[in-house]
């Protein structure tokens, strides 16, 4: 194809090196390799394998080959998740000095086998969610059809994975695998969130859980839910204060059905409350209190008076 | 890369296959192969190039060629279909015997058969669908870009399969195809909800459509619409009574804005009904009405004065 | 595997074929190639690899090489952009005859060429956009985090790429790109919109932004905002009137939370407006007001009671 | 990696620039697209498929689904074959002028079609071709494992492929194809060389068959063998005469053993001769006669007494 | 492309099954799926990375995930072994009967399981075999080069583990495996040769050692050298006459130079014997003798007088 | 698949263990990485790129283009050469001390860096081969040809850039990238040799050239040609003395035909000569001579009296 581009080309190469140079904030160059998204989904996955063996991957495990696959798998992941953990230092800027680049990388490996040793730990966190869902929805045929098919089920496995690196103090990546999460079930959970066992979330799209909300145990929402700030309290020179909890708490055995909205950092959701479909709450609740919009006045006209 | 990893290795891997002996709720190993959700997304595709030929993969269709084309499809994508069928049934324990491995797989390839006879109803659906598309958004250019482009036509698309999946007795398979379009669609439409024809969703994301719904002809429903369970009926034991209608009922022509919440088994929507944005509906509607949220009353104050 | 199928491929081969005859709408079998998918989005990660120079890619960028991988990919991009804005151009018959292939073409890579001179405009206000968010948001830690991670960034960037398409007069291709961030964020907005500068959207998830809707400066949306149309005007025929202003206007500096719809053609949100979460308006606001629903009134009943 | 190439990239980039500028004979900028030669191998995998169902491909073919794998095929190669012709032609400047682009893919489709309607020809000769081996070698258990495996039969295929290719006129194609073999079994056969029925080459490596040599039926070759020129006849002003025959005719049922050499255009070797290993031939050698090396007067010295 | 091919399809279709059904040599339409040759030479690349661990594959392997990545290795290779062993009974009808699929299934498994016992006595002659082209070739550098690069210490690989196939009853595949290496190398050892410890080949290409060939310790042979039959006995009625010993016997610490020809079931090289160059022997030769070519009579003329 | 290997697996594991541990010859656990030969033939073919712009490579290269392209080449190839050189280092040990690496990656890329300012010249030297080729044989169509099909002037392609590395000082990536060659066309160069100006390879298969071959300008040599040693001189303690040359020396302008066998370090084959097919040759020979072997005196026996 001869394209009219060519004749111009070297005109326009000037014009784009130019607009890359007159603002910095929209370009890296020269400066340390950013991590791959990529390639934190495939530690993902790689992650996913070893949390939930025989579920994924195209493997047929056995009671004599499974000791070797745990093995092999547990370095080359380890391999990967180090080496996408240092690429995350590297653009976050959280080792100071740039010229740091070995010891960076041994932290990140020590980050990364960290990780690994809480492996035990996220597998009976996902027991009692996947076992939450099942029990939680008259749909679900079996534990396996949970862990295989559910959205729901997918982000609180990202979620709990992202928290833990989170709070290893891995930079960037948390927020990498939640917004993949996020994009794969509509359903975004901030890494930095707090949430207890036995956690369910029915039909995923749309759910919103701020960086500061506390959830309790056996708690169970439904789609549309957002767990969100009423407002960002600011210091005496009009800036935003960070750090400051302004999502809500829900206590043990809450349940909010659909589109329901909860915000606000002292809002207090307490134990056993069910919070119905639509309901816009700002205020704490009592336990064991049921919370809906009042019966809802519709007007219903007829068409063909019209 | 020289990771600290290594030295600690074997104490890793032995508590990591400690932790599978501890929950057999979360591993597979020693069980039967399961399906392939990638597999199972190619054969999805292979059935949109059956459905809609010539706009899906890369290959230009004539009247000489189609005939090669359409026989070479069903052969290929027949056997990808029932292998991935036999491993659902494995999965799902659907044949009730470990040792009937060849039964299972006879049972599949029928069940796949089956299935492929039904291509021609399905396309009669397919065409009413998109001609709906094209008839009710103002914005559509032509049915051409209704069938190519919009994530709504995608959805009822991949629903009208799986449904077809489901009558046909297949395990697992049709939700995990109906998982895969509400991940890129954001749009939840259970495979065992009845929808007639000429069905429209514009936007598509945050739709859930139960499993027990019923919908008539000519309905037109928008982004974030919930057709939900108002509650789950138990029986005398306090258990969920499976297979209850729990879900409501559409009568055709019945149109359905957005974010608009419909719940309940014995709640119909009579004919030629209009559901406004936002509306929350639990009871049942006469035909031909106009349900909408009262006027709503907005506080509206001047920042200004504050 | 020896497939049941074999037996009866002829008939069923017959059986597709005629269905296919059957109705015209749902096959392309001797039309023009259409555009590929996958192709446009390939098309589109060059664009952003251009426009956000060494955060996408997994290339090293130095002060020495830019320029060549400018270059370099400006041809590339440039050749594979006319490539599928010809076929979509095809696809669509915006050229009207199906004998020019080669005059059409050449329009193709004019378009191609027009738009990668739009790079440097479309790189200022991305630059707007990033800051936007990052100033918007209080877990924002960075303007390169808001680039790498916020799906809300990546639907504006899609937009801006998709805008500036449509405005060229590139059928389908914009279509297609904002349904691809759609698919990927839950964030519709369709490429007609006018959009003004530092525009940021958080937690994106089921955001609609309607064809004609137009959006001032400095405007920050949440999660399931809707910007829709109220009702569609027709002509004394009945028939829908295209092209008509259906959806709202958004001047500037405001804000719009959670969940809030907003609907119409004559609906003006004016200067310095913040609309509360879950809020219905239909009619137009007044500058620098608070709109809000109503203090909810909730049902609360304890459950321990019942 | 900070390369020490980066300070000097732009003097390196320049200085390869003037040496492509320096010498026309080893650059093509600016020149027509060159063929692949890994699309050319496709192509002739493709082709291989098709006159050998059911050896090569991973497919299984049954009496049922063997017509749409073969229409299909036939429209898959066609397109792929008709394409390299294509850009063979431009590189080899067959056309004549570089406008007439449209007329070349015309006349490469008519060359694509007239190949194709030759493979059951082709089929006739390999099929006698692969009993030869067969009967040919001690150690052939199967006419399945000589198609399937030996070296030799491959040559000969790809040999019959291309010397049609070079009948109908398609330029530098037959002369790719005949180096792929050449590099995968050492056999060098020119695709211009005429070569009769039931041909057997054994070990194949190091074979070598001018472009005009002729061959008869029932001939059998072994590894090393040379069937090449002489000398170059010239003309009056010293230039080499082309198209002059200046390699060897072998006549029907002559066997020749591994690393004999036979030279020139006027050496002919009549029917049923048997030619030893090593002998190296110049003259012609009358019917039904055996022509060896002299008993090989060896020098033996015994090491022990050095 | 529209394609002149598409008009006459129906009709080239029918010309080429007919071309099918008329031979049934070249066709195996309906029969048993063939083995995959990039299987094969898949399969072949697993047992190298086995054999020769850290000198193939991208892996860094350590004292600690050695063990992993050797169990992990025997059980991805001992599948896909199997499988390959399976598909190469069936081609050659190995089982009898095709109705006993799990029976030929069981048998493969065996036979693969088996090899794998064999692996440390491969293991063992592959360290010899190194050695001697170490300590054989004045360029060698080290051990590692002669195991990374050189394509006799290749060749000899393949054959060591064919040959091991061979002996287990495995049919086709050793043929493949060795084609594979004659493809790469240029030498042709049949998988049946007899060859003792620390065998060296210099420079590979050319090279043909036939099935019943016997070979001792310590041998080294050179480009160009064939190890060949004399003639082929016949029985009484004519028919070659199969298993017969047709290809020499080399004895300990035997040394044959570049294109050397040594023929006949029969010729012994007996022990310390050296063959020079372009030697042909087909006679047998006494221990620590010293075989050459009687000093060349080469006419020299000086091309100035002509 | 369940396979009998399974209960062994754990017995079969240790077994081979045990043996690694018991040969260190054959194996490299715990060592540096090693090179990728597939990483070293992906540089190979690159650096053609750069060397034969337009030739190889599926992209159209324009003048307004090309510098684009040659700058981005030339920063992949430079990153991907210096990585590949500093593997092979580690493999060789050329840095004395396994601590080094940083060093040795800057000596790596110096070493890159090098190489390529040595482009210009091997072109030059390139132009000359392709004449050579054309010029010398008649069957060439044009110089395109030579560049695109002729296995001789790949491998001499490939000499050329293999013999500036052995120059650099690089290890192992020459013979690495000779023994690619040798294994695509049957020719065996040694990077050590010394080659003129104009050489050209016809046929290629089986040509040998040893580490210590001298060739002058417009030489020309066809297949099966050696150029090897023919004693290893050795010192009082009967061992091979390294560095010595062993191989001949070919003077301006000698031509030698199809498998000559030429031998000796002080064999001079002095300017002009021509050394004929079959012949043997291990003394030097005059100038401007013709060398050839005696007329053969052949044994022909007629088979019909026998």
């Amino acid at each position: 194809m001869t394209s009219p581009l060519n004749s111009g080309l070297n005109r326009l190469t000037e014009a784009v090196l130019k607009s890359y140079d007159s603002d910095a904030r929209t370009q890296r160059v020269g400066k340390m390799m950013q991590p791959s998204r990529s390639a934190i989904v495939d530690v993902l996955e790689l992650i996913r394998q070893l949390l939930l063996p025989g579920f994924f991957g195209q493997k047929k495990l056995t009671r004599e080959n499974i000791r070797y696959h745990v093995g092999n798998l547990l370095v080359n992941l380890g391999e990967k998740l180090a080496d996408q953990i240092y690429h995350c230092m590297c653009m976050a800027q959280a080792c100071g000095r740039c010229t740091h680049g070995p010891q960076c990388r041994k932290q990140a490996e020590t980050m990364a086998g960290k990780f690994l040793q809480r492996v035990p730990s996220i597998r009976d966190a996902l027991a009692l969610d996947a076992q939450a869902a099942h029990d939680g929805d008259p749909a679900a045929k079996s534990i396996d059809e949970v862990i295989y098919c559910y959205p729901g089920f997918y982000a609180v496995t990202v979620y709990r994975v992202a928290h833990e690196l989170l709070k290893l103090g891995v930079p960037l990546m948390p927020r990498i695998m939640s917004e993949h999460a996020h994009g794969l079930t509509g359903t975004d959970i901030h890494p930095g969130a707090t949430i207890g066992r036995s956690f369910f979330i029915d039909h995923a799209t749309g759910v919103v859980i701020g960086e500061t909300t506390t959830i309790g145990n056996n708690v169970k929402i439904y789609q549309g839910v957002t767990l969100g700030a009423l407002s960002f309290p600011k210091d005496e020179r009009g800036r935003v204060i960070k750090g400051h909890k302004r999502h809500p708490t829900l206590k043990d055995n809450v349940t909010v059905y659909a589109n329901a909205t909860i915000l606000g950092g002292d809002t207090v959701i307490a134990r056993g409350v069910t919070v119905g479909g639509n309901t816009f709450v700002t205020k704490s609740v009592n336990a064991d209190s049921l919370v809906a919009v009042e019966a809802p006045k519709l007007q219903i006209k007829s068409k063909r008076r019209k």
